[in-house]
């Protein structure tokens, strides 16, 4: 997986729409569908770029996962929304969805949306960022196959169910936190596993429900279904906190699988031959219900600046803000992104499979 | 302060509230916020209990904290409110704007306050707690003095910033979520450096930003101003995690003291004689807005089951949810609460400075 090439970001969005829509997507959907996913890739979330876009079409595929995203509103108030997404596509629930909430929130100051029987979303970040034009602060939240096992539990039973708050700021680069809520997410664990590297004891428990260094073993033992799972964030037990990874994971899936009366912990992903079934969750709210957007924005970048000029750690020389290193990267990658080489040959394959010849 | 008394609920309460009366609180405020207190004692959160009873009424001695706390709303929408607690007690100042939340968000479904211009308002999740006879989820967040290092960074900036979220359940106890965002408070270092013992490496940094397990050492660079502070929750670097736990103390900071138009990072209690100036942020959100509550009950309790039933990590046999001990210990505690003998030695001598004998 170390090589890569460039591809032109243009020829990728055709290449990843064109196969969506060979694969029974609307138009319009595959845009949004593969936007989400070359965002993930323009900012360095490749786990969650094109590197997933043979999972989506395995799942349109076999129709677990359904190409027409039919959004059914179940419940509405002014500034709220439950929302099944009928096992269509996550990204394009997530995409219409946050943008209903941004209406409300703009007309209602503050707004939310449960959604449920939906698929994997892509980057949760990708939808709290989409209320940052408006003078929102946006919320993102979805569960997840469980992954995750709970403090003092041996096996999985909770998802890596990730956060996302963004902020807009002034000069400075909106805050864009996007984070799972355990330590590091299974594809870190593979990765150690293939470069035969030790991980940290915070990240995953073997078998048994201990902290466990051994990648290989570990990824292994999830295969052969022996038990073992990732640690929540803070790692094993209560010393370094691990309760309170463990409290976040379940608060967003709360959130997304309880509140839109959806699936929750083992009920997600439930099996291989049935809908995913995930759930989301949405917000927004709006900044100058409290105070001036203007004096918010300049606040925001007195806090950044106060952050970075604060003194450094010893053999560091910079703060980052969240979102910093990745709107840098994809800045960077703003014209053009680097694709692993095992990565594209796949999409190759799937094109191939549809009638696309790669571009690239 | 190994050694404990038990002392009635109904004489401490008593008591309590009568010293603050005569520091000047009015009745009403000061059962308020003697409650506060002494349900942390009696949910087992000592650090936030009547320990921290003469740091308040030094406060009103100093005038630093006002007896009276007048809150002001500075704007209002049917689901928003931005208030300044004009350097009132933040207990006071809390249970109020939590109060008018709850009234918002029965009436719009979610509802948000800001405040500012507060003081510490003891444990995050009494406000949160509040909003669960009314079928609601409550939200209770709150800055702190700087203790915390940012990912990276040498000295402290942001806060130990807590994160509260109770949410009702049926025949389980509600899941009560409150959580430091760095992995422990400064009163776990003290009691390390108390009791001699190391830390482990994820709880705080030594004066040139390493991890460090030496609590007095700690403890010592901070009183000499030399620098060093607590570790966000995943400890230091990334490789733990430790930039989500950084990113979830701004995200609260953000909420409570930029939206509010406050102070936030280094800004709060920022010289010894002026007003502490602590900002808070409140939410609600009604169940029913998105699924009917008694379903959505019926759900929290299968997840508590499925949690609980999981099976153990080697050594364990219980699982906990949020909130689970806490609710353990204050049925315990009903009626007696133990306090340290130490600690009951303070209330004595702060009851005789104002002519009240304290009757344990």
């Amino acid at each position: 997986m170390d090589e890569y090439i460039k591809i032109k970001v243009m020829t990728l969005r055709e290449f990843t729409v064109n196969v969506f829509n060979r694969f029974g997507v609307p138009v319009e959907d595959a845009q949004v569908a593969a936007d989400v996913l070359i965002t993930a890739d323009q900012r360095g979330i490749e786990s969650h770029g094109v590197q997933r876009f043979k999972r989506y079409t395995d799942g349109l595929k076999t129709g677990l996962m359904k190409p027409v995203t039919e959004i059914k509103i179940l419940k509405e108030t002014p500034n709220t929304l439950l929302v099944s997404a009928g096992d269509g596509m996550g990204m394009v629930a997530g995409y219409r969805t946050m943008k209903l909430v941004i209406d409300k929130a703009l007309r209602h100051n503050v707004a939310f949306a449960a959604v449920r029987d939906s698929n994997h979303y892509g980057i949760a970040g990708y939808y709290s960022m989409m209320a940052l034009d408006y003078g929102l602060i946006g919320i993102s939240l979805t569960n997840t196959a469980p992954l995750v096992v709970p403090t003092f539990g041996k096996d999985a039973v909770v998802g890596t169910n990730p956060i996302s708050i963004a902020v807009p700021a002034g000069k400075g680069r909106p805050f864009v936190l996007d984070m799972a809520t355990s330590t590091v997410t299974r594809g870190e664990v593979e990765v150690h596993a293939r470069e035969g590297k030790r991980m940290p004891l915070t990240w995953a428990t073997d078998e048994l429900g201990n902290a466990a260094d051994d990648a290989s073993r570990v990824l292994a033992n999830w295969l052969a279904k022996k038990g073992g799972g990732l640690l929540p964030l803070g790692g094993e037990g209560e010393d370094g906190g691990g309760h309170k990874g463990y409290g976040l994971a379940l608060a967003v899936d709360i959130f997304s699988g309880v509140l839109s009366g959806g699936v929750f912990g083992l009920n997600t992903y439930p099996k291989k031959d049935v809908p995913a079934k995930v759930c989301h969750f949405f917000g927004a709210i709006k900044i100058d219900a409290f105070i001036e957007l203007d004096l918010f924005k300049k606040m925001m970048d007195e806090y950044i600046v106060m952050l970075k000029n604060s003194p450094k750690a010893a053999g560091h020389d910079r703060i980052f803000i969240h979102g910093e290193k990745e709107f840098e990267l994809h800045e960077q990658q703003k014209d053009e992104v680097g694709i692993y080489y095992k990565v594209v040959e796949e999409l190759r394959q799937v094109g191939q499979e549809v009638g696309i010849a790669a571009p690239f």
